[in-house]
């Protein structure tokens, strides 16, 4: 298979969950690591501010951006959007910030491949992606999700849904699923299996 | 049960494993969250430099610190080490550094608790921490672990050990089956249950 060069840009903000983040950042470190230089991922954070600002996630832990949103230029080959919680009336809420919807609206057209993680899927939603296509999101706002807006078919009971350039991850550690499932449509299921038994063997073990 | 405030401390260094990083100050994080205010860790990140240091993770993601090694002053509750793995011969081997070992090994008689991840066990078996003990570590590393340090017996086929004081996890995604058992042990099942409801219902169901 042919060696490619894939720039992953994953969007942080502040309280974005933490393991939506750094799960497929992990995967596709991975793949470049098992894939013996056939996989060539360039992972790249990418948050409000100014490169190299720390941003705040969910559990605290701060992250150092690599670039502006409004550094992203040109041609991008996997945008990657977790989620955040606010609190809301007596409980959490998604968090959908207009300036990150834009964002996400003005890269869209120049991105090969969008993938939304948890609650992430509520940016794209704003942002019109998801309009007329089947997607999921963390158990707990896919109602919210189904009813804010009905163009959307929300599917609650997967894990990841794949719909054109489109894909929607659900709850928090499906983020590793999902990556794994890009890892394999980009370079074979082999190479997807290597990064998974590095990476979640004992999982697989308890399940079964 | 009575509220406790628990301090977290997990260590990072240069090329650490952002998932081991990352799983268990997302499991802690969710149970301060789901429990209602019953749960109260803090968790903060140590690393070699001084406090708000950018350190490079496997993934490339930049962690910022809370705190340096040797600002850990006074009782902690319970200590992560993750692990690293750096180039050798052909392969990876667990970077072991004498830094971070004496750091260990000074922090260990105040310290509660304390638990590695993935191959963050070579940390623990350096400092001496693990003899006489059962442990566990990624698999890849395993029989290296057992060469290496005679009076450890090693159980690579499990996620996580209990010996003690000292816990061990497996593979990089089996730190969040141990930060969960840790959440278990202080606040019970319940909570545990609710915080991984909350992370990984889609692996659980996959996997059955």
């Amino acid at each position: 298979m042919p060696e490619i060069n894939h720039r992953v840009v994953i969007a942080v903000f502040p309280d974005v969950d933490l393991l939506d983040v750094t799960g497929p950042a992990e995967v596709f470190t991975l793949a470049n690591r098992e894939g013996g230089g056939r996989a060539r991922y360039r992972v790249r954070l990418a948050g409000p501010g100014p490169a190299g600002e720390a941003v705040a996630t969910s559990a605290g832990v701060r992250l150092v951006t690599d670039a502006g949103f409004a550094d992203v230029d040109g041609a991008v080959d996997t945008l990657i959007v977790p989620g955040a919680l606010e609190p809301y009336a007596d409980g959490l809420r998604p968090r959908v910030d207009p300036y990150i919807v834009d964002w996400i609206r003005d890269l869209a057209p120049r991105t090969r491949r969008i993938a939304s993680v948890c609650v992430g899927a509520h940016l794209l939603a704003a942002a019109g992606l998801l309009d007329g296509r089947t997607a999921t999101t963390h158990w707990s706002t896919a109602g919210l999700l189904a009813a804010e807006h009905p163009r959307v078919t929300v599917d609650p009971d997967t894990i990841f849904v794949r719909s054109g350039k489109v894909w929607t991850g659900a709850g928090i550690s499906a983020c590793i699923d999902l990556a794994l499932a890009l890892v394999a449509e980009d370079h074979g299921e082999e190479l997807a299996l290597a990064v998974a038994r590095h990476l979640v063997v004992y999982l697989k073990r308890q399940g079964g």
